[in-house]
């Protein structure tokens, strides 16, 4: 390969991400000057939050300024380095975005990994989905010992981490809520939750009374929207809720209003967001945790992996339409 | 007087409690039974609360039952005692509801008041309505000397000692938001607010964003709606949401939902309801805090005392339309 093939934003995606917001390219391998390093992509991550950037307003990073590359996390390997600290063949975690080659420059967050990870689990259990669900469920969710616990996206990445995670650590009753009849079997059959609702079928109001009579004392939040109403409208006293992603909204033209808030108030509860970024100084502890768990069997996780850098935006789509179960993954290149 | 005059909910208001939702009557003084205390109502805190307990779904307190007298907070007066610890004369400070006699049963909440204090403080900065913002302020909010703090109904009971409280733990800037220019006079000239958005003639979100050009730290919640959601679109990173009314919302037919929830997992923030309920066990402490302050002159607040149990409903009507300033308190009858 002689040529970097890049994916850049060439509009404000409106709903999913269309061709025409796109600009797919082909330029030079850019030359690393003094300080920076060229690495090679191997895999990029695919998570809601790409979807955020590609937003007109600024989150909690800046917006992707249109044409440049669509900004993803991933990992790459080293090609040529002229930054200390880095050396050819290294696997690097960071942010390459959907491109082949990632010219790391010297501002830019990246750190080498140890030998003997796997890639795909360095961007799922061991990456900021595993993580995600860690820290939600160790710092956010305050989660006693028999309480009641709600997740939604029950399937995906985080949430299926989640559940797990809540019935790990001694949660009464463990709930999943997710947009199919396979995937609610999934994380009742194999993850072990309690009971899964399927939005797209059930009225998730209702069936949360039913499965929860005596109120929803943790939910973790990953939709947002219509389905976290349907939770603040069936809370315990003192409930506590994660606010970790809100799908449901990321590419809506006009959100679903939630209208329960008040029940915030009769229920003395807590709404806390959360962001990964935060917790980067505690990754390493996260990691900790989660490996004896995935070494004893006790936590399962599913990844999809997608071969091929041209179908990066198909595959941040399919997170919006649900047609997945787990982490996705984009690969783009094997490691030298 | 040798009947008593008893104001009972006939049926459940649609908005504003209309007098056809009500049914007044005069009935026979009630004869304490063994265990019972008879009490003349001396004065009654209308507060929105009131018009919650109204509705057909419990609340943190049960809804009213068709055909009970109103619940309501109030100070009354010991007329007959059949129960220790409660002597002919002593004030005493519970749920008189509207009426001219209550008859304290034995499973009843109700304290004796210590002599020496005004009726009218007792409600107000003393009562539910000081204690709230005092426990709201100190317990809910995390204030940090130098932080932005917004309070909504700033020129209500509770927002307008909020305020001033925030004022005194250091808030850098104290912006309120309420419903008229001269109540926003009030709150900015008498209580020394830094600015305060007129929300019936301003555009709340753009205000927000010119008087708190770093965003919310603190956002103290007395209405819900669309000013909440005005609120969550211009919060600060680690903001903090003190949920403490949504008079938005009681009586509205379809309430206004909130869209900007997601930024609380931008902002990393924080969403906790309170009520002071849950701090009954802890009034002493902010009467502790609060009484020095008045002493001292440093705590304005506004009470309007309108005379006669006949003007309850329309009285607890003005906290919806705005028609006040400060705490509104219905008199019944003189001490004995």
């Amino acid at each position: 390969m002689t040529l970097n093939r890049r994916i850049l934003l060439a509009a404000r995606p409106d709903g999913l991400v269309s061709e025409d917001c796109l600009d797919r390219v082909e330029e030079d391998i850019p030359v690393p000057g003094d300080g920076d390093v060229l690495l090679r992509v191997l895999s990029l991550s695919v998570d809601p939050t790409n979807r955020v950037w590609m937003r007109e307003e600024d989150s909690y990073l800046p917006a992707v300024e249109i044409g440049a590359v669509v900004r993803a996390a991933g990992v790459a390997q080293v090609v040529e380095s002229r930054r200390a600290g880095f050396v050819t063949g290294d696997l690097v975690m960071g942010m390459p975005g959907w491109q082949d080659y990632w010219l790391l420059a010297d501002d830019n967050m990246a750190s080498v990994i140890p030998p003997g990870l796997e890639i795909d689990d360095l961007l799922s259990i061991y990456g900021s989905t595993g993580v995600t669900a860690w820290f939600g469920i160790e710092d956010v969710c305050d989660l006693k010992a028999g309480e009641t616990f709600v997740v939604s996206g029950a399937a995906g990445g985080v949430g299926s981490i989640a559940g797990q995670l809540a019935k790990i650590k001694g949660a009464g009753t463990v709930v999943g809520i997710a947009g199919s009849d396979e995937k609610c079997r999934w994380v009742v059959e194999d993850l072990g939750f309690d009971a899964c609702i399927n939005y797209k079928t059930e009225d998730v109001a209702a069936r949360l009374v039913e499965l929860c009579p005596h109120g929803i004392d943790v939910y973790f939040d990953n939709v947002g929207g219509e389905i976290l109403d349907a939770a603040l409208a069936n809370l315990a006293i003192g409930a506590r809720i994660a606010c970790c992603g809100a799908i449901s909204t990321y590419n809506a033209a006009a959100p679903v209003g939630v209208t329960h808030t008040d029940n915030l108030i009769m229920r003395r509860a807590r709404m806390q967001g959360f962001l990964i970024l935060d917790y980067v100084d505690r990754f390493v502890e996260a990691i900790m945790g989660l490996a004896p768990l995935v070494g004893e069997g006790r936590l399962q996780y599913a990844t999809e992996v997608v071969d091929g850098l041209e179908h990066a935006p198909n595959t941040l789509n399919r997170l919006f339409t649900g047609d997945h179960t787990g982490k996705l993954i984009v690969k783009v290149s094997e490691p030298a």
